[in-house]
């Protein structure tokens, strides 16, 4: 049951806002695995939303899904230096196979006989396991290229973690692709970041910023990371997906060679991307407000929910009869739409409760409405509300909901461009910086100087754009902290 | 790339005629981690359908997706007795979370400083992470019923594996449903066996027995086991899917409670009900030939394939003119078709790969086709071709995959039928049961019998039928064993 004691205002406590809105909302929780979430099914169906329009997306680059172990021998792990360095290090390590009654009493035991010869690891990520698998898959050119992706669940064991932000375990989509050569595989990972850019203005409506790490954000193992940055509403930046081209790292490390046309032996070229749950608190931190979630349309697994407001059943029979060839041709349309007659709670305690959970358009209709053949309109963005005739009504909900999908997206990027400045003094980012938002500096790309800024402001370099940013010329110039020559502003921020 | 060794028949050894196909068609491989599967972008796509398929009728019930966990502390597997007994013992053991780079030399290893304070299970089944879980969503009548299902991966450490039959690693969904009162939990595991059986036999084409398990056979933990039980091609039995009545079990070891609507505190009652990529293995062991796969059209990820033959582009492009207008109709009634006129590959190559993946129906046209409005069309179920003319080709392709789903279907039940046989003499049931098949005989009810006959024959009860056989009245008896009363014949057959 929802929980109407009222959020903590973000102007308050930002923080404490978002933790108490994804267990209100009935997104997610803790669960009695320290760092593991329960995702619950309103959140989860907002995921599977997701899921459902990437995939479509991928598929229609030639992307295939597989399934690839949950397992990585533990030396799989060391075989790619760098990678190891990154990602071997925090991780849920499998020992033993076998528990056995307790000897000297109750509950179960580890059997100390059934341990591992080698320890396994629960994947923090797929690299290696799959390219494991690519060298048999490999032999020509002909079998190039592989365009595979999974839909699974990854584990890194994060010390300190936040529902949907960082958890141990999260779920994710993990692309991996095999090429022929270094160009096509860079176009990929390309191709792929512009699918996810596309995906997450159209659909989540969140403004992004695409752009190319620096090597010290840069994934390991990865000659090259391309990233989409977004901003929250407290000003921090949120990296909502990547794209990595992994040049020939992986095939050496794993030995996968193929015939060339030419009838050389080569080594393949790869890419890998994903996005993860963490997406769903780039949607949460990007739309909601004080009042509770707010839900672009084309996310929201209930987009128009209809309430009728009633004291008999002879009421309620009439408003239905009324609205029920509306709804139907609403469905008919491909709108989600729910029908709230249930006699558990009030109207009141029903309104609330929709605009906790972000449901973009509310209708009500009582004795009132069904008389004067009207219906009350109410949208979540902007909380207004209004009484609109019957007629035609379909046409306006269906206008409505694009609007309000328009409406979401635009206040995000005015939100986005009112906090995007140049700053070009050091001293003066340091205090900037503080304030939020994204900073377009000079810098003179060297990690010495990405290090410093980040140990002296805790801000990072969350990417450098691969486009024009609107408003802000790509010009050369001096870096901030060193004076040395800068070809073009990079953007920093605190992040998530 | 496909091998086209021949398939050892399956006449000569029925189990490497298994192994063989489900790698020569590119289904599923073993991994580098012990009894973990790699399911390849081919067999993934056929899981997707099924997924969609099931996912679709769980929703029709007013099933939700959520996500709970991997992970699960060693002691909450302890709390249902006799659950423990039968899921706790052979499972992947997480001791500890951090790796190191070892001290001596090179690679990584096992930080001895990172043990865990608690073991940590990957789920086996989810029964008790969940009924933790509900604990906190349950407090009163009107907080029920929970209806969620989950998508997921789980792992037992078999000993012994098989791809798709028994992996360590496999995927399944688990449903997991909490009940006010016991009627109505036992009335949706039965609904939910339903839904399995009626997608068995309408989607999959497989025909199965609805039963009840004998309390040898039941899941551990449950008052109640359903099932759905199909005959593979080699005689033996293969549950496809169980659906529980668990009683209070789950909520006593988890103490939860609600508030009925006479204000007193009863137990929730509970169900829990999955099928997994087993099912991936049934399938292929109810319709496969010595010639590789043969799919149901309504699962098969590729249901025509059109494959041009040509010598010349101005060939290809004249047959592509004629043929590409039938495609798009198709393809517009919502046909899986794919065109394969890539010259990589001869004709005859593409004929013997679409053979072996199953593919139900494939179109072929050349020069004389052209010149005469004819295309060949071959079926995949019965092997034959005939030369159609192209004046309404659609409505026949659409019309030949149906008439392909229902024969597949036909064959496996007269295949059933023939191999299902009443048995009332326990000597000749021991050499009766060891030509396959289904032998229907009397049982007093007891486990010892049961136990007896498995020992002495490996024969197990697969189920006790819920509705009549077809062609097998209901009637009572005396135990083919002990002699003593029975009330009907129940089903025996060796089994995966």
């Amino acid at each position: 049951m929802a929980n109407f004691q009222k959020l903590t205002p973000r102007g308050e406590d930002y923080s404490k806002w978002y933790n108490e809105l994804v267990v209100k909302a009935d997104l997610a929780e803790q669960s009695a695995v320290r760092g593991c979430m329960v995702i619950k099914p309103y959140g989860y169906a907002i995921w599977e939303t997701i899921q459902q329009e990437l995939d479509r997306r991928f598929k229609a680059k030639g992307v295939k899904n597989a399934y690839f172990p949950l397992l990585i021998p533990k030396s799989f792990l060391s075989r790619e230096a760098e990678h190891v360095e990154g990602f071997a290090k925090e991780c849920a390590v499998v020992t033993h196979h076998r528990l056995m009654n307790d000897p000297n009493g109750k509950g179960v035991v580890v059997d100390p006989n059934a341990k591992l010869e080698e320890e396994l690891i629960i994947r923090p990520t797929s690299e290696t396991i799959i390219w494991s698998t690519y060298k048999n898959w490999i032999s020509s050119y002909r079998d190039l290229p592989i365009l595979c992706n999974q839909w699974c669940n990854v584990m890194r064991w994060e010390m300190r973690t936040r529902l949907f932000l960082r958890t141990a375990e999260f779920l994710w989509q993990e692309g991996h692709t095999a090429h022929a050569t270094k160009e096509e595989a860079e176009d990929f990972a390309r191709e792929m970041l512009d699918v996810y850019s596309d995906f997450a203005e159209s659909v989540m409506a969140i403004p992004v910023v695409k752009g190319v790490k620096s090597p010290n954000e840069r994934f390991a193992g990865a000659l090259n990371t391309y990233c989409i940055e977004a901003m929250m509403q407290d000003g921090k930046a949120l990296q909502a997906g990547t794209s990595h081209f992994l040049g020939q790292n992986f095939a050496k490390s794993f030995d996968v060679q193929f015939l060339s046309n030419e009838n050389k032996y080569e080594y393949v070229w790869a890419t890998s991307w994903g996005v993860s749950t963490r997406l769903m608190g780039a949607l949460i931190m990007t739309h909601s407000d004080d009042n509770g979630l707010v839900l672009p349309p084309h996310l929201a697994p209930i987009q128009v929910v209809f309430v009728p407001i009633f004291k008999t059943q002879e009421q309620l029979d009439a408003i239905m009869a009324r609205v029920n060839p509306i709804c139907d041709a609403l469905k008919a349309k491909g709108i989600r739409l729910k029908v709230d007659s249930s006699e558990k709670s009030t109207p009141g305690f029903k309104f609330a409760d929709y605009e906790l959970k972000g449901v973009p358009v509310r209708l009500a209709m009582g004795g009132r409405d069904l008389e004067n053949g009207t219906i009350e309109v109410a949208r979540r963005d902007t909380l207004t509300k209004e009484t609109l005739s019957l007629e035609g009504i379909e046409d306006v909900i269906v206008k409505l909901l694009e609007e309000i999908q328009a409406n979401c997206y635009k206040k995000a990027l005015d939100y986005r461009l009112a906090k995007t400045r140049i700053c070009d003094s050091y001293e003066e980012f340091k205090t900037e910086i503080q304030k939020g938002g994204f900073l377009l500096c000079h810098w003179d790309g060297t990690q010495e100087t990405e290090e410093k800024i980040k140990a002296e402001t805790k801000a990072t370099i969350r990417c450098i754009p691969l486009d024009d940013m609107p408003g802000f010329p790509k010009e050369p110039g001096r870096c901030m902290v060193t004076g040395r020559p800068s070809a073009r502003r990079v953007v920093f921020a605190l992040s998530y």
